[in-house]
């Protein structure tokens, strides 16, 4: 077997078989294929597609790269979250104080941002002396410990994952539902997961811009699921506007502990409880229990306060500070650069999710090359969003950076223009868009 | 501008612009894009294709990217012919000094062999002392003493191309119409040619598997030459069988030489004299003349001795070393391994060129990787081709090694096994193939 028959089987149509997917995997891992090799076969596997059972090879083969997290020995079902990315997207830590407070362990594996999407690991690493270095050995004991985890994806774990992710950065072939599947279901097979419930985010804010690739993504990964033996359920919910009102790291998590003290907004709420209700329903702690009343039940950890312990929990787990009021402390504090108000009377129509990201990441949110520096305080906080009424004169939205106020005036200049074209106002009254379009399992 | 820019764009769809496809042919040449980037963006070409204007732009960019060879102050056109490869294809030498017998001045630049078509460079170099090593510097003193030229590809002509030909080769990025073509007419341009006439053999022992492809191929490469200004014919033969009797080094030059002193096989006069023929028409030799008498005067060139004294000039003139008679002397002898006879009576109907070249290779006459040493008496004849009838008892063909004879009894029982697959006995009477299978321009 040599990699140029691989190639050129994949560029001519052909079906690789689980021996020939193998012998690439351990090729990349082994770093015995040259990266031009692995390139032109990224791209030719783009271009062909691979099938189900394909891509399940792929998915196993890259989960056996490095090490197993082996959970079988702590008690209960463990269940992981993924989301495929999002402006705004706090869904995981209101998520895991919510699911963790039926008993449930959870162990979450999180990436950084890139881009306009903001990454869970930098939102939690705004808090102060909080870190996400856990190694894979450690997991069981911090489980066992404090009930949740959330970590960052280390070495160890799918190693021939992490080479081929930074590769198709830099050579075009990240659009690809087969490798965007394998990429995210081998991790979670590596962190020990026995079930995985996936937020396939869908809009211009998000991966997927369209419901049927979005649809087409998520029908793959609860594919591979069936064949590695691990049930995979897909929330399919909506990006076209940022989720909630804050976007940016310590605005977020500001955020996540208004929602978790009773104060989050309907959306959120909406998107959290859904997936916490698809979590938990793989647990024996949801067996015998309807949608609705596992939904109330989330909604009853919230409002009792008993989530929003569970939050301390994990930040003081992770090394972070808490102040007297169970709140944590930041390293920086979100600086108002300028508030936005409406010039006219009418009804949002417009709050793209796509340009706030980048509006954001130009404010100095979220990193543009792999290296930048993220501003922990900047962001923007959404006053208005689709379907809300506005009058003249109504905030609309507040620009913040840091404290330190790194950014250039260019900066805000640019994030300013991106906001302009972000929102529209329309005459007529518009419906809030529906925050989840579907469940598949 | 950056790399990643232009890979996304040709992987989905996109046409570039000429300065794109200079930005990509300067980052190849001044080696400031990495393999990875230039693989996969090659697959994206073999994927979406590039239009005409995008291959001539490519074409251009490569032949710039080295010395151009300028012959503008020799006297007359000066006419390139180059083939795209077949097995037992001999045409070349003794093209070269039937047109030059026309006082046309002669530059041709060849490649070696890789897999089972053999090489015109290595055909030479299988002549005691002949060296094909011409630095272009030199090309136009050697064109005045002689007339004639063949030279090897050098480091100095369209560098571009050769760093490409070769990641293509271990990247499965060979089979695309655009990269081929502009492959072939970046080297044509570098080298100073007014005219181009191209032999696209068409059939199992060639590139173009079929007649469809060979014309896809023949009319993007005059899209180009219009669009750079230089003239482009293509002559499509059948490569369904070898041209001629002899395949390998040696042998195929023994071959060269038959024909020259006018015992030459009917197929490999009717592709000469075909592509001679194109070739005087676009010079002013060939002004006024029908197809017909040009070539009728060709076979009277070859007829008279006069051709066969022009290829004595062309190789003492590159130092190799000829006898009394004026035939060459060769670095080794053809050594007969074993004939193979029909066992049955009947016409031949199969004669497959690819598995011909196969064997041929397999025995040491052709390269199976880049620095394979090629045994210059290896090789195989055939006494009977497609339409042949044969008895019972009749040689149907020779096998050779070089007189040391390097080569394993296992690799002559391989070459068997693809001289067995390779030939095939009707009982009905089978039709000659025909050799041209169309003329375009």
């Amino acid at each position: 077997m040599n990699m140029l028959e691989l190639i050129e089987k994949k560029r001519d149509g052909g079906v690789l078989d689980t021996k020939e997917i193998e012998f690439f995997v351990d090729g990349v891992t082994h770093k015995t294929i040259p990266d031009y090799q692995i390139s032109s076969f990224l791209m030719a596997v783009l271009w062909r597609g691979m099938n189900d059972r394909e891509t399940a090879d792929l998915t196993m083969a890259m989960a056996h790269s490095g090490k197993i997290c082996d959970l079988s020995d702590i008690p209960g079902v463990k269940v992981d979250k993924h989301s495929t990315g999002g402006v705004g997207d706090k869904v995981t830590p209101i998520l895991l104080p919510v699911v963790s407070s039926f008993g449930i362990p959870c162990v979450k594996l999180s990436g950084r941002g890139l881009g306009f999407t903001g990454g869970t690991i930098d939102k939690f690493e705004s808090i102060s002396g909080f870190s996400t270095t856990v190694k894979p050995e450690e997991f069981k004991a911090r489980i066992e410990k404090c009930g949740m985890l959330l970590g960052g994806q280390t070495e160890d774990l799918a190693p021939c994952d992490k080479y081929l992710y930074a590769l198709r950065d830099v050579t075009g072939t990240v659009p690809s539902i087969p490798l965007i599947s394998s990429s995210i279901m081998s991790k979670k097979i590596a962190g020990g997961a026995d079930a995985i419930v996936l937020d396939i985010t869908c809009g211009s804010g998000a991966f997927m811009k369209d419901l049927k690739s979005a649809e087409e993504l998520a029908n793959s990964m609860i594919a591979i699921g069936k064949l590695a033996g691990r049930p995979v359920t897909c929330v399919l919910s909506s990006m076209v506007q940022p989720l909630g009102a804050m976007v940016g790291n310590i605005l977020e998590m500001q955020e996540v502990v208004a929602t978790l003290q009773g104060q989050g907004r309907p959306d959120v709420i909406k998107v959290v409880t859904t997936m916490a209700c698809e979590m938990i329903k793989r647990t024996p702690q949801g067996r015998g229990k309807s949608d609705e009343e596992i939904i109330g039940e989330c909604k009853k950890k919230i409002e009792s306060g008993e989530a929003f312990s569970r939050f301390g929990d994990l930040i003081l787990s992770q090394g972070g500070i808490l102040d007297a009021s169970g709140c944590p402390i930041y390293v920086d504090e979100p600086f108002e650069v300028m508030t936005v108000y409406a010039d006219r009377d009418g009804y949002v129509s417009r709050c793209d999710a796509l340009e706030i990201g980048e509006a954001s990441c130009l404010l100095g949110a979220g990193r543009m090359e792999k290296d930048d520096v993220i501003d922990m305080g900047a962001g923007i906080r959404l006053s208005k969003k689709v379907g809300d009424k506005v009058s003249r004169g109504d905030a609309l939205f507040t620009l913040y950076t840091g404290s330190k106020a790194r950014v250039s005036d260019e900066r805000v200049d640019e994030a300013l223009m991106k906001m302009d074209g972000a929102f529209e106002i329309a005459d007529e009254p518009v419906e809030t868009p529906k925050e989840i379009l579907g469940v598949i399992s």
